[in-house]
């Protein structure tokens, strides 16, 4: 197969696409689609200050390695959870951004360590508290979306943005659908608005990148990335929406992107706008964070449990 | 394990609802469901006059039984659309239809043979037009519309009812949900009113059963029914999104119900009200059927072309 620009060996073929390319114009490609995703869906401006989610993962880093490329503004920021599970995942994720740094010496990185800073890692953190009954990705998640929050408001960044692919939004989207969440349903979409009570834009520049197509840009770009999933993620409900929409894909090639963009233009033309809530947020009276709680908001009572029932284990 | 009312043996168990009840308690529960299904959406009164389509399958002959025994006036219709297949498939289906009405003296029949009345099969019509290209279920889908508003039409019946179960209304949901089809989404409910152009109301008790359900009713009620599947239909889409939501069931008993049930009661709150569109509708200039068109309705056009290219076969 050849590349339909330049006529050399394709290293990628995009069937849903119909577009096979080598790889100096997939490299460019990619960096021309995120641009037209970052204009198309108003997430942010050269002008304005970047902060970017990373995980050590192939979409985060090749997201800040594209963004940087592209001459934005961009800072990272990393949040150690202290996840070991016996191969060190944090440790190896925080040395595979290191490593990312050494190529691309204007990235700045922002790191937290939840161990440290709030006393347990994920992991025990979500043992002491019913949240993590189970699985700790909701402890996890809520702790992340405090310290992303957190960080880009002290920093004074304009934006957040996270790598997600449309792998992952196809998921969460198929996994809203089928149980007809209409409030999750009209909040999602690839820029979240900042709201007044302190909570900052969010943006998802990868949105429309197949998984396979993030994978290979790190690849070709010469990114090292972590290839573990999290180990908690094992068996969680998102894996299992992205097999189901790979076999509805292998069936119609294309199908996972239609079904984001038809339901991105459904949202558009109103379908889910009379679930569209204006919560009064207040601000929680510790950590002084969005709430739609009165008094501590989430994160600081989960918190504050895991704290309380602190022992030896870390 | 043991019928909850009466502790008998019991020969079905529905993990979704957590019921497992014996022979008699079964078929007494299908009788008061479809009887709540039927209030709960307005679909008709004992006062009105009902059509039900039968196939000769298990979901519309079931329905039948279990409006008759539930007092209502129903009638039934037979569409006779010529298939063979090498095993006489419609032919298969009508005797089997006849072999009901033994055991249900008060049933009445009204037959519509396509091939006499129209002057081809299903399947020479569908090769003769370009809808039917691959697959003749298009022009099937049309003609049946077109013959059951007709004849519910020219028999004074109030509303026409199917004998969709839930596993048909969820891939056809999932179907429309995977490519967003709005104005589909804002169409698809359990009871759709008449309207004043000339289309009859239509309703589908059975909508809430799962396909395993009816099929035991059917079994324990001692009705016989076609066992295949419309010999057309092999790989159709449907077929595909119903395997699909087999998985995700066997994962987690109940999804497909909550599936249905959710996209119900976001649908009453307006989640595809804006699509909801108010077509003029016109008369057919030749058959007086309701059509968005202007002069012949799509049966007719459909039917001409059919016509014009007549040969030997049918």
């Amino acid at each position: 197969m050849k590349c339909r620009k330049c006529k050399d060996k394709a290293v990628i073929n995009m069937r849903h696409h119909k577009l096979a390319l080598c790889k100096d114009h997939y490299l460019a490609w990619v960096l021309e689609q995120t641009e037209r995703f970052i204009c198309k869906y108003h997430m942010f401006t050269v002008n304005e200050k970047v902060l970017i989610a990373v995980s050590g993962g192939k979409d985060s880093l090749a997201l800040w390695d594209v963004l940087l490329s592209l001459g934005y503004q961009v800072d990272g920021i990393y949040i150690n959870l202290g996840i070991d599970a016996g191969i060190g995942y944090s440790e190896r994720s925080l040395s595979m951004i290191r490593k990312f740094m050494e190529t691309h010496g204007e990235a700045v990185l922002k790191v937290v360590d939840v161990p440290v800073t709030y006393g347990a890692s994920i992991t025990t953190a979500a043992s002491r508290t019913h949240r993590g009954k189970g699985r700790p990705c909701s402890v996890c998640g809520l702790t992340k979306r405090h310290i992303m929050n957190r960080i880009a408001e002290e920093g004074g960044y304009d934006v957040l943005v996270t790598g997600h692919n449309l792998d992952d939004e196809a998921a969460v989207l198929l996994g809203n659908t089928l149980t007809w969440q209409t409030g999750y349903l009209a909040r999602q979409a690839p820029v979240l608005p900042a709201s007044g009570a302190g909570l900052v834009r969010k943006a998802k520049p990868f949105c429309r990148f197949y998984e396979r197509e993030t994978a290979a840009y790190a690849l070709l770009a010469g990114i090292d990335y972590v290839y573990d999933e999290c180990p908690h993620a094992v068996g969680a409900k998102s894996i299992y929406y992205k097999e189901l929409l790979n076999t509805l894909e292998e069936e119609r090639p294309g199908a996972k992107l239609q079904f984001y963009l038809n339901f991105l233009r459904a949202r558009d033309e109103g379908a889910f706008r009379v679930f569209e809530e204006q919560v009064e947020l207040n601000k929680c009276s510790q950590c002084g964070q969005p709430t739609s709680l009165v008094g501590l908001c989430t994160f600081c009572r989960t918190w504050q449990q895991v704290n309380s029932q602190s022992g030896n284990t870390q």
